[in-house]
């Protein structure tokens, strides 16, 4: 049988995301490719006496349904972290989230008619673009360097596109490029939201993980008019197991984006609320995260030191001052796609993302992704140095 | 601040079932309202040794990144149960959902353009309406009598909506009327099916919590032509907090479906699905789901005893041969909504769900979902017979 489908299925496809996770699970492949936190730093014992109290409980409300927006006492305390990292805010102002990419997903449906213009940084996360298609949008690009986002080159982009309705960006340790947008940027990007009528949609997993260089205020707090939604994530600094997000905004948009939770999946797990909850509770999530930013600024540099020494010179890696990513480049007339599956899959055994995934326009082939926190500091130096012998094996890709 | 928001946010309104949720959480009443399961017969015991093992395990894969779909195993397993309950299939057919409301979003989202028809029973689930809403479908209805939908009205609906996509149904002990739909008309239904080029949606979350009567097959193991989305979920057999449901369908449906899995949340929680898992390898869920069968038959039947010892005769309810939810018929001048504000809740602390918020088309006042799973015995009893006070003492209403 053929079906008929709605036309937002147009452009809802298979993408690169799913294959190299499934490749990543191959364990004779050392992956580079996805954006998972290193395992063996879990937090396996608290976790485990956390689920067993949180169960055993009385009553059982851990295994009951909850609220839709996220129980309450997580949501005030992940309104105490907001906080205390400088975005002012209360419980009333999160909505719990299956993961931030749902509030990818709720954004976009909330605000996207057909043919509306998402803006983003070019290159950008693959899993939003996914996440934005079924609205059927158009989009727009902004280059990124060293600070991000070129915030100057908005408003000429803003001008030419009227339709325009929402700016996503990773503000903190960009994936995929691992760069960071400026203060000055950051303040010129809410001057001309406010100017534009836009909606600043502020992406942050990676924010805490911190390598170097001084913490920069999110884009919510410099926030004067509500334009924001800020979304924050437990994946990369608890466990993605977990599946807990939020987001921060303004009475209005949140709301509606509570009446979208209800209608997606009624409520994000009770059970693993409750852990998230009981963790906070109970354990020092900073000092947890503490140990993360040793453990992944360390397995960047080996990473950065394996590629100066392994990789041909021509070839390029941003040096990311916190987060999961660097970033690649090749000599123009390399296509990191090709090379990926005729010479480092097969013959080095190495998985990385190429990089003309993450260009919602125009791809560009000679690119590409490399994620240092997943793999142990030996598997970065073998993975590594066997890309470097096929890369100088194959010059001519 | 006042934004512009997407076409599709138009409909998208609070519902009764956010309001009553928080009701329910007020211990003073005693709710009827939530569909929910009883948590003193939680597995509590089998949870808190299958969550310690899981985390424990080498590796944390529990607390990693899945894939998409699902957890392989888990897959594997729910079409083990699947096909032993007569639906034939296997773990490739299987797509792992947060829960089953998030199967209704997707089937919306894939099939329904805005102006499309959904034809459901009349009263549905309200649930359904509020996961179709934001792909701005127009509805059909079809009455509902003791033997389910009535399947023989569905050729004139379908020869009257041109655009009719897709037909949703609770064919087991449905929500919120309790009945179920007879094997003649499920016959019918998916023979109209075939005829009109339309989806079935079927939504099972019931099936397996049967009291008396023969089981009937499902509208999946009768589909001829892969024309069936089939729903189910954990939820109401294992625990609700898991948040585990699942789509079972053909390839072409199933691989969009996935799609908008990636799109909407990455994965649901591996954690809960590793759980899942687990507790279907180690246990009996059939032992399990037994002794739900016996304790929810028996609150049936104190539901129902209460309600003809307290109530005026004038009112009526069904006898469901199976799930969590009887439906009431006051006269015809009665608003069940109306009482359940000002006498209900103030007077008698009582709260169920107004019948009105089930019709999509034409509500009608004169109707109530009550559930009986949720409470204890005794305070089924008190609350009926405070009721039936408050119902004696306003006959006028």
């Amino acid at each position: 049988m053929t079906f008929r489908y709605a036309q937002r299925m147009a452009k809802v496809r298979p993408s690169a995301i799913g294959e190299l996770l499934a490749l990543g699970a191959d364990p004779s492949i050392i992956s580079f490719g996805g954006g998972y936190p290193d395992a063996t730093l879990f937090p396996q014992e608290q976790l485990d006496t956390i689920f067993h109290d949180i169960i055993r409980a009385p009553g059982g409300a851990a295994m009951q349904y909850a609220p839709s927006n996220g129980l309450p006492h997580l949501r005030e305390q992940i309104a105490q972290l907001m906080s205390a990292d400088g975005t002012l805010c209360t419980g009333d102002d999160v909505l719990v989230l299956q993961g931030s990419q749902q509030g990818l997903d709720f954004a976009a449906r909330m605000l996207i008619d057909p043919g509306d213009v998402i803006i983003t940084e070019d290159p950008t996360f693959l899993g939003a673009l996914i996440a934005f298609e079924p609205s059927q949008p158009k989009y727009a690009v902004v280059p990124v360097d060293s600070e991000g986002m070129q915030t100057e080159r908005l408003e000429a982009i803003l001008s030419a596109n009227p339709r325009a309705r929402l700016i996503y960006t990773v503000p903190d340790f960009q994936n995929p490029t691992g760069v960071t947008l400026s203060l000055v940027r950051r303040k010129q990007l809410i001057e001309l939201a406010n100017r534009y009528d836009l909606i600043v949609l502020e992406d942050t997993p990676y924010r805490h993980i911190r390598f170097s260089g001084q913490n920069l205020p999110t884009l919510k707090s410099l926030d004067t008019e509500g334009r924001v939604i800020h979304l924050g994530s437990f994946s990369k600094v608890l466990v993605p197991g977990l599946r807990i997000g939020w987001a921060i905004a303004s009475p209005d948009l949140l709301a509606r984006m509570g009446l979208l939770k209800v209608a997606a999946d009624t409520q994000t797990s009770t059970l693993n609320m409750a852990a998230a909850s009981l963790f906070l509770d109970r354990y020092d999530l900073s000092a947890h995260i503490a140990t993360l930013r040793t453990a992944y600024a360390t397995k960047k540099e080996v990473m950065l030191d394996a590629i100066r020494q392994h990789f041909p010179q021509e070839i390029s890696a941003t040096d990311p001052e916190g987060g999961l990513f660097t970033w690649l480049t090749f000599p123009e007339s390399f296509d990191a796609t090709a090379f990926m599956r005729e010479v480092a899959l097969p013959q080095a055994r190495v998985a990385y993302v190429p990089g003309a995934t993450f260009f919602p326009l125009t791809p560009r082939a000679n690119h590409a992704r490399f994620n240092f926190s997943a793999q142990s500091e030996a598997n970065i130096q073998t993975g590594i140095a066997a890309l470097g012998l096929a890369l100088h094996a194959n010059l001519s890709f």
